[in-house]
């Protein structure tokens, strides 16, 4: 064993995931999720002036890469506190995962979801054999539901992104970053409520080089994770008005702590620069990604992330993007609501 | 050297590339285009009842395969030949791969568009530093056109199929495809002019096993190629009235006497079918696909290919779909207009 930076440890409490946690993961999943490939493009190295590599995962199973936590905590539990099933709240990509994991280790998923959600979530979540309770569309009708369901049927709560296990589970896709791409200088990965970033953060921790830092990303219209890093601690995510829907989740605990320990920083970005930054990765490189994935090259594009002269890897988060829709995004390159001031 | 059927000569006049042809043509772009990877979707396996592996030319450099021939010609001119420029008709993806080629080899490329062409085609092929003339949008109009423009400057022509360095070119999909997967039991291609499929047919023959069939697929709106080979003589395209814009050129005499002689068949496919097609590919694959790219997948869906229990390579022949296009591309899926009767 060699001695390195990255070996010392980073002053964290208890509930953050270890070195062997990640390495464990990592085991757990693997040949129940994808390798998801890495892709680069001229054109766009061109405008920013950086080398960037994208890795895909909006060709992970279920669409995005938050099958990764899911797996890892349902195969993380014993069959006894697994048999009576999972149940979470969500109405974006973490319902549809843990009903994919929930079925790979032949449990019942609950999800809860609000009355207003997508019918084509609905359906890929009921596609995928879970049961869908529907609740009004506030944060106490969610928990209050949830908390019902697990009293009624001793499901096992499975939080989208405040838990080790997903923060572990989520760090994989790093592990599997610094055996495709040589030397990163930076991974850049969006920021809601912050599994996959401080997932990341840790993985380059704890398995890349000293001088790799991991940067977040969020809209201007959603920057809760910045703002708490300046102020030191959890700020809530405001009303939900970007057009980054996975974004819009204020940061936990557990993940507040590890970004701000191991994370170099938050670039923010506009709307416009959300649907600039899809049009280039639909456009020129041929890869649907949802707008919270588009999140990091927007950010990147309008240079509150200074990639200049490095090599980068951007984490595409997902590709779960409504196709009706586009039209509607991609106007908002030249007319972008207006930021909070 | 062994025997085997492939060393079996076809019986085809001299225009038709040899295997020397192609060997040489896939030397002559290397380096110059993509390697492009095969995918798979195990949700569209699972509704075709066969193992499919797109190959995914959509990444190819320009968005398509049409690249290949046109670096392949043009690297074949003498420094004599090719000083005075290129010069082409066409409103697709051959006017762009043949400015990016003219711009490779270091000179001017003249391209005759009709003056209906998308502002967006016509942008990608002035980005490139083509220069565009304009003219009707007739047969005769684009053919004199391009005739003038020789006269004027000396520009060889360039035709953006019928010529065997395209089709050789072509062909080095293929070759590529038979290094990427293994014992493929049949290669399905889109038809438009017939260079695509010409020469995967030939690389099949001269580079594949014997078991190894080539097909074309082709809209029922645009079902030339397959009445041409049914009657044994080219029978020309009809007016345009498929989606499939890429699909709307009829066979020349070089590509039909090959796909004569090499193609197993040609399956023909609905609009609404070619809008299912692309959905899947854009939402389970999350790749962007033109519509002509998805002709061959509407051809499996719809059985007018039959791959059940085989090994098949799909070439996505294209992703350069018109993003605002995408809503009326989908709503086809439950509104087809009817096919000729």
């Amino acid at each position: 064993m060699t001695a390195s930076s990255n070996d010392a440890p980073l002053d964290l409490p208890s509930r953050v995931p270890r070195r062997q946690d990640l390495r464990a993961a990592r085991e757990r999943i693997a040949g129940r999720t994808h390798r998801t490939p890495l892709f680069s493009c001229s054109a766009i190295n061109g405008i920013v002036g950086g080398d960037l590599f994208f890795k895909c995962e909006n060709f992970q199973k279920g669409g995005a890469f938050k099958i990764r936590g899911a797996l890892n905590h349902l195969f993380s539990l014993t069959e006894e506190e697994v048999r009576r099933g999972v149940v979470t709240h969500s109405s974006g990509n973490h319902a549809q995962a843990l009903a994919m994991a929930a079925r790979a280790r032949g449990v019942p998923a609950h999800i809860v979801m609000p009355e207003t959600a997508p019918r084509v979530k609905i359906a890929a979540v009921r596609g995928y054999g879970a049961e869908i309770t529907f609740c009004a569309a506030t944060e106490e009708a969610r928990t209050a539901t949830a908390a019902r369901i697990m009293e009624e049927t001793g499901a096992h709560f499975v939080h989208p992104y405040n838990d080790p296990l997903i923060v572990a589970g989520q760090g994989t896709a790093t592990m599997e970053i610094l055996d495709q791409v040589e030397n990163p200088d930076m991974i850049v990965t969006p920021v809601g409520g912050g599994g996959l970033l401080s997932g990341s953060a840790l993985a380059a921790r704890y398995f890349g080089s000293s001088r790799l830092s991991v940067w977040g990303a969020e809209p201007e219209l959603a920057s809760d994770a910045h703002q708490s890093l300046r102020e030191g601690q959890i700020v809530p995510a405001l009303p939900p008005r970007t057009i980054a829907d996975g974004l819009l989740t204020s940061l936990g605990d557990v993940t507040f702590e590890i970004i701000q320990a191991a994370v170099e920083g938050i670039g923010l970005c506009s709307e416009g620069g959300i649907a600039r930054a899809m049009r280039l990765v639909w456009e020129r490189m041929k890869l649907l990604v949802e707008p919270s994935g588009a999140v990091p090259l927007a950010a990147i594009l309008e240079r509150t992330i200074d990639v200049r002269g490095k090599r980068v890897v951007v984490i595409l988060s997902g590709g779960n993007v409504d196709l009706a829709r586009i039209p509607e995004l991609l106007a908002l390159e030249d007319n972008p609501p207006g930021a909070v001031s």
